[in-house]
């Protein structure tokens, strides 16, 4: 007799799906019978880390016998000092998507809720889901754009935890500190609020200092390494809060949850701010000239303000296909209820080139076709 | 006003503290003002990894601006291949620590019970508290060694999952195969049973192959990557299992759980199985080394079948310190109830000699001021 094993997990087993994640490289060369292929589709930095990551990544590889640093002390203290502020106040995590999970699972539980934006990055209403909360997804008022006024309204007194991707993933639109201020103050004190900043690198000058001008006492802003500073294989992102919620969430921790190479990483590419700078200016260039083009094509998605493009055309899903039969790997945006949507990463120059011209050749064969 | 955070944390979250690490060693250097410390506190191989594996890392180190695999592909194919197992049966982990809290997430949450020995590892109390389920802790016979009769009679039908660490830490102890089918089949089908082996390498030709040999529908048989394999600081441990319930515990993964440098060791590691059987044979020729000499000083603290042995006596505390004041860190074992025990693991010789001769020194200087 074959035992039925969903009905002995725990009931949120039951809704649980798993993230689709990007195709890796390897997989589309593999199917495809390619030699080479661009991976447009995780919003990665083309260009990798500050060198003086790698470099400790290779020194570190000669250590990794040993444990990391359960307590991340010296990664916590370089955070701590980058940003000006006690190092209790910081959370580490094995990137940023475990740091908002340990949020979510520390303050949301069975009868919970936690409030997002339905477009919002999907990973909320997974770790919302996983730790057997109900979430609540508020549809975006323009299709794109968090509905703040709405997002306050859903808050009610089951509400634990309400998280904002600002830039936000895939939408690529953001939310100025005025509108997120006035949104915190319609909260009640007592409700954690992420603020999701995977992608702040990319609007640093344009949004101001989130971190020293939003005010809410369940504010929790979280970061990565994984997009401008370019280290997403090493799996490390951070969050900062008041540290009393700083000290709970550390509770439900794993000691050893970033590694000892990712840790190294993360101080070195810290210290190195001059090279993050430089290639996010490449990258808004780099985006600027293709949401030009992607306007002259007329499949502009709306302007976004991470590091990928928003492509938009009813044929979407054939587009995808004839870029990947080039080697070209896409995000397609079904997932989100945007079917007609292809989110495409900022690449390098000669990536992005590979893209366009893609892109030109797909769009001319359509239009003979039909 | 003050907010009660811990009142809006879930309700696990009051009963829940953090692991203590071993201490790392800057931090004993730092303390003590000495210039070369020697950690015998968290039983990592000290011989270091595979050099491939270390390649591995240094070659991966360039490629770390790219997402890892998010289902590990190559990873579980390998240790696929190595068990001469299908992949869908495969788990990988941050770490197998992460194996262990997601197989417990999965299975056991508020009402659950999860059961293991009183002096198991701690981190089955840890991820059973941090789940909201009821661990139920099970006194050992002996002080030491699994009570496989009375964790057969604590399992009832709020049971969800058993953990036995085979062999254990930090006692030592080893269950034979019979024993331990005995054991499985006293439980009910349905009940996931974790065969902790994180420390199997040491006792493969003692025990016999556990994962063709024992029979249970909810056997889950974890490995780590962190103890013989000399990879710790990279965080890669996995976890075998029926491929329905692996498909389960998948649900509550992250996708990026593993990182790409780790993946890569992990691969390369497993592929070099002739330099972990050479520094299994070093380490055991330490071990019994170093217990015939505790044996001699009459501080020892019975036999353990894993890379690290057992000093008894009354002062444990004193000598603990007395070892960090010349540079040695042993792990106290109070945690577990065991305050007269220091758990130490087995080093280089240089290291074992270094800990022997300290060990001289302090139980003469303890003599001659009693």
């Amino acid at each position: 007799m074959r035992i039925d094993w969903l009905a002995r997990a725990v009931p949120q087993a039951s809704a649980l799906y798993p993230y689709v994640p990007g195709k890796p490289i390897e997989v589309l060369l593999r199917e495809k019978g390619l030699s080479h292929a661009v991976k447009l589709a995780s919003n990665e930095n083309p260009y990798g880390p500050s060198p003086k990551a790698v470099e400790a990544i290779r020194k570190a590889a000669g250590e990794v016998h040993r444990y990391p640093d359960g307590d991340a002390g010296a990664l916590k203290a370089a955070i701590a000092a980058f940003h000006q502020l006690p190092a209790d106040r910081i959370i580490v995590g094995n990137g940023s998507n475990e740091v908002l999970e340990l949020i979510i699972r520390t303050f949301a539980g069975p009868g919970d809720e936690v409030v997002y934006s339905w477009r919002g990055f999907i990973v909320y209403a997974l770790a919302a889901q996983a730790a057997g909360a109900t979430g609540v997804a508020v549809p975006e008022a323009d299709g794109l754009t968090h509905d703040l006024q709405a997002m306050a309204q859903a808050v009610n007194e089951k509400t634990k935890v309400v998280c904002i991707a600002n830039p936000n993933n895939p939408t690529g639109t953001l939310l100025d500190l005025t509108s997120l201020q006035g949104f915190l103050d319609l909260l009640p004190r007592d409700v954690v609020v992420i603020l999701d900043e995977a992608y702040y690198e990319f609007v640093a000058d344009e949004l101001g200092d989130s971190l020293t001008t939003l005010t809410h006492p369940g504010l929790v802003v979280s970061r990565t390494f994984s997009k401008a500073y370019g280290l997403a294989g090493c799996r490390i992102g951070y969050a900062v809060a008041d540290a009393a919620i700083a000290a709970l969430i550390n509770r439900f921790r794993e000691p050893f949850n970033v590694s000892l190479p990712a840790q190294a990483a993360a101080i070195a590419a810290l210290a190195d701010g001059e090279w993050v700078r430089a290639r996010v200016a490449d990258t808004l260039v780099e985006r600027d000239r293709m949401e030009a083009v992607l306007q002259q094509l007329q499949v502009y998605g709306g302007h976004s303000h991470g590091n990928f493009v928003l492509l938009r055309h009813a044929g979407s899903r054939q587009i995808a296909a004839s870029l990947e039969d080039r080697g070209i790997i896409p995000r397609p945006l079904a997932g989100y209820g945007m079917a007609d949507y292809l989110r495409i990463s900022v690449g390098t120059a000669a990536e992005n080139d590979a893209f366009i011209a893609a892109m030109q050749d797909i769009l001319a064969a359509m239009e003979s076709r039909s």
